[in-house]
């Protein structure tokens, strides 16, 4: 399965990044999201060979990173913006958890650029910034110890991004076919059989033995190999 | 909300990882997400500086983080082993995406210690470590560029096992306790020995018999009394 389209619509944006390496890290964690938007707002700096480091295979995010003096000039042209956030920030905006943000950034990524916005590394997005962001995205995280790094919230964030982007994925068709049920009710004759035969099956005794055994194989699903492996074996036994 | 108590049954295992900033980092994205149970299977390096400063604020989970000599040692009286696999691998096991996983073992773990494993950087789990997990999970990734390093793959699981602790009911205790890894490695160890004196094994020519039953009953999820029922059946077998 390719990127769901919705995504080339969403821009990662950072701010104030202070540390080159997380700008390269949060590249590589939005390019295996299949996002490739990515924003900078008054990095400290940028270009840098530990960005590029840190990129691994996403260096491509950092060349065609697009280096903006102002907030505004990053969120020209989307529609909504969100800004990720540790604390909740009192009557700022509608807050949301990563995975509902992303349902509504990725309905609206599907018609219209939308911007997923982060603040400086130690102080986070400041009031100003945020004013500009119609959404807060809150991961939920240990309140004891609630330390994302950076590029650590984009990985979450853009996987829930996918994950809402792409919908409920295709289920693989089937690679081996199941057993029917009447290769089931022949290994089950089978198998008493043979439970005769060794004693471990007592007529007189049954011990609901077999309706066990047959809740076992129901809950396996078996595959029509798998009964012919399993007749195999019993059929291997000696008489 | 502080962290559900199912979180406190989830242990994280690493095996074979090359570079300690991995471990440390790791470490940190369990922490965020309220994991604390940390098992290294032989790691190259450890304890290390750079694991410290990678685990940032999650220097306690370093500290209590286990270190076993296999595998099979740290999955000790787990019920549930899934192991984190980039690619497909034809007839290991049942393959679920990061959230249907993330469901399943934390249902699981309400009750019975599980395991999240992870293998080295490069190669992933081996196959005889895959045999070991019940379950293989996979990350939903672009597949243009699939890279996700260690600890943005425990991120993201870490991520997804928070939020369905978080939201599933508690269920109701299991009328019937599930076997442990260790009941069915006992299992395993018994069918392979009965086949092969029956000859229904060829140890010159194996035909993937044993990775196939694996496969199989791994499916089923045997409860600790079937699992005695099958040896049962085994022991009664003429010699």
């Amino acid at each position: 399965m390719s990127s769901p389209p919705a995504l080339a619509n969403v821009r990662v944006v950072l701010v104030s990044t202070s540390h080159p390496g997380n700008i390269g890290a949060a590249a590589r964690a939005m390019k295996t999201m299949g996002l490739a938007d990515l924003r900078l707002v008054n990095p400290k700096y940028f270009p840098d060979p530990q960005a590029e480091a840190m990129a691994s295979g996403a260096g491509d995010l950092l060349q065609r990173a697009r280096v903006c003096a102002t907030l505004d000039e990053a969120l020209e042209g989307a529609v909504l913006a969100a800004g990720a956030s540790a604390r909740g920030r009192e009557l700022r905006a509608e807050t949301m958890d990563a995975r509902a943000a992303a349902l509504r950034l990725a309905g609206e990524a599907a018609h219209h650029p939308v911007a997923l916005v982060f603040g400086a590394e130690q102080a986070g997005l400041t009031t100003e910034e945020l004013s500009r962001c119609q959404l807060l995205v809150r991961i939920p995280t240990n309140p004891d110890y609630a330390s994302l790094n950076l590029a650590a919230s984009v990985q979450v964030l853009a996987y829930e991004l996918r994950m809402a982007a792409v919908g409920a994925p295709e289920p693989p068709p089937p690679e081996f076919p199941p057993a029917s049920l009447d290769d089931m009710e022949r290994f089950y004759e089978h198998l008493e059989q043979t439970l005769l035969a060794t004693g471990f099956l007592d007529p007189y005794n049954p011990k609901r033995l077999m309706p066990r055994l047959r809740r076992l194989f129901s809950r396996a699903r078996l595959e029509r190999e798998e009964v012919n492996i399993l007749r195999g074996i019993l059929g291997s036994l000696p008489k």
